[in-house]
């Protein structure tokens, strides 16, 4: 008697911190970085597709908890991340994500996965999109303030979507500079470490500002931001840490993703609520003028959306098919009938009896790894 | 020379189906519901530490995605959950679920779980929880009215927390019915299947709603329901959908989770926004008057509340060092430092490196099953 095969339904594919690593050196880092900028790029042209509300945030005196959902109407995503600026002091990632996308149409999650990777790589994708459009022409030098989990991600998206290929690093703690510097030799960059920030912004056209202190801080004051520059500050993303000082903000034109979440999250939480800002989408749809001449400061204040974690989620899940880089998750109960959920429980009782989808009751787990 | 071990922070406890159906017979069904009933009651207690907030809601034409966060401040939980209705249509479950528990302090997930079978439980738990301070003294005679996949669940927590032994089960699909004699045989219940729901509530005390569909229903209108019943009304749960006829609730007393949340989604949406409602917890906590008498009527408006999965997700994680019965995933990148996640993602390239916590690259996924 033929065993039958285990429901697919029962099955939810998941992409593990091992997958996801293995997913990018099978694609490659910068076209799996220009491959997200795309699917991006192609959600914000139809941003008015997408049911947006700001985070679900549960704060304490240490971080925040967050939840980013969203949907459009086909495809229901969301993200959890948690900030936890002293992780580090324990070993701990300050950022980490995992994700999940849904069917709408029947509710059953599609894919979940690791987001502590892929939110670095969206969030560069992100940035070097932002700067594709607003860098001035002929860019190739950027400054990075703040050389953190995300500065080599940052690089290498610039590299990727705008030609950047000389790179002028700075960080508080020379260690970290040190560290950017070593993981970033030999990916085709003219490198120089600097001592001070006003260094580090000598000659760049785009300037990064990527610090994870959660303070108001000013990493950058007036008078280090020349006339023609791009400012991509995106460490600011978190009510009471902000990077920049007021006055760079009134004179530049300020680029957000989505105002009711920047104006708590971002820089632009430093100037009144009609403080003038352009939202990225309409630039994207053409409904807005972006760079106007080459003496204009711009300057993205990037907090990160739920629509581009959508987009990440969307692209993963294009990938999976074509390279197998997944697991199939237990996650869900699939009992033949599904009125008889109590049914499924009561069969799995008898080692010997054919549980849910037929399949034979393995052996007991032992709580080890589920590396494939 | 030794091979570090995986670091501890990298993984993440997972509860499969599998597990969740394993942990249910290593404990026994009946004990579990109690278990989870006592730390439902324990939460309930010192339901003013806990945020509290309505469920994060995506609704669609076929159903509703939403998201149910809370927390006491320690640790955080939130639950993933659909609920489709023409699900069962194609074979799937009209309610899945999954969930996780996080620390606050440093925002890691400490738990990973399914929950379609644990909702079924927590349900049952909290109906039972509620019946065992407001059912009539003696009661041993339940009316169930819905006998689909919560049927059974219902059932037997009603037996172990308040004595039920008589069941009167009605489903407008007799087969419906059919299954949940089946089930429940051999479970110590004097078992009766009923033609009429009139029939069925002949001589409970215990009036169970638990049905499916999405609209305005008068499951029980006002002559069925004599002096002294108490009613547990778990069907109605969203808005639009109902099981009560308004006059039922007039003639009641009103017991509820959380009112903003009941008050859209319960059979209290029928009734004016100022119609009496008393907070379960407040009984737990002493705070007000259960049953007065015994020909009052009192009514349990169950929509299901974040705290109650909260409970169920704590309860869970108890058991976890005990049984062992979880998977450890893989969820979290984890560097060996912090700051270094490029480093990770870089060194995963060469496979004859020990990459992450010191483990070597094991050899690519196949897409196959992660039971252990």
């Amino acid at each position: 008697m033929p065993v039958p095969k285990p429901s697919d339904l029962a099955y939810v594919p998941f992409v593990s911190v091992e997958n996801m690593m293995r997913l990018i050196h099978c694609i490659g880092l910068s076209r799996m970085l220009e491959g997200l900028a795309t699917y991006i790029e192609d959600d914000f042209r139809r941003w008015q597709d997408f049911d947006k509300t700001p985070r679900v945030a549960a704060h304490s005196e240490d971080g925040v908890i967050e939840l980013m959902p969203t949907s459009d109407g086909q495809t229901y995503g969301f993200k959890y991340v948690n900030g936890h600026p002293k992780n580090t002091r324990d070993g701990r990632q300050t950022v980490t994500a995992f994700g999940l996308l849904a069917d709408v149409g029947n509710g059953y999650p599609v894919l979940l996965t690791e987001m502590t990777i892929l939110t670095a790589l969206r969030t560069a994708a992100t940035s070097a999109l932002v700067a594709k459009y607003l860098a001035p022409a002929g860019a190739d030098t950027m400054a990075m303030i703040g050389n953190g989990a995300q500065s080599e991600f940052q690089a290498l998206a610039m590299q990727a979507l705008c030609g950047i290929t000389r790179l002028r690093l700075y960080d508080i703690d020379p260690k970290a500079t040190a560290k950017t510097m070593r993981n970033l030799a030999g990916q085709g960059f003219d490198l120089s470490a600097c001592k001070t920030p006003q260094e580090a912004v000598e000659g760049a056209q785009i300037i990064t500002t990527c610090t994870a202190d959660k303070q108001y801080a000013t990493i950058l004051s007036d008078n280090m931001v020349g006339a023609g520059v791009h400012i991509n500050a995106i460490g600011g993303d978190c009510p009471g840490k902000t990077e920049l000082h007021p006055d760079i903000l009134s004179r530049a034109d300020v680029f957000v993703e989505y105002p009711p979440q920047t104006r708590i999250e971002g820089e632009i939480q430093q100037m009144p609520q009609t403080f003038p800002v352009t939202e990225f989408w309409q630039l994207v749809a053409g409904q807005a003028q972006g760079r106007r001449d080459a003496r204009q400061i711009t300057l993205f204040d990037g907090v990160g959306f739920a629509i581009e974690d959508f987009s990440a989620l969307r692209y993963v899940r294009d990938q999976l098919g074509r390279t197998g880089l997944f697991e199939r998750l237990d996650l869900l109960a699939d009992p033949d009938d599904p009125r008889d959920l109590f049914g499924m429980v009561l069969r799995a009782a008898d080692p010997d009896a054919h549980n849910r989808a037929g399949q034979k009751m393995p052996p007991a787990g032992d709580g080890s790894a589920t590396r494939s």
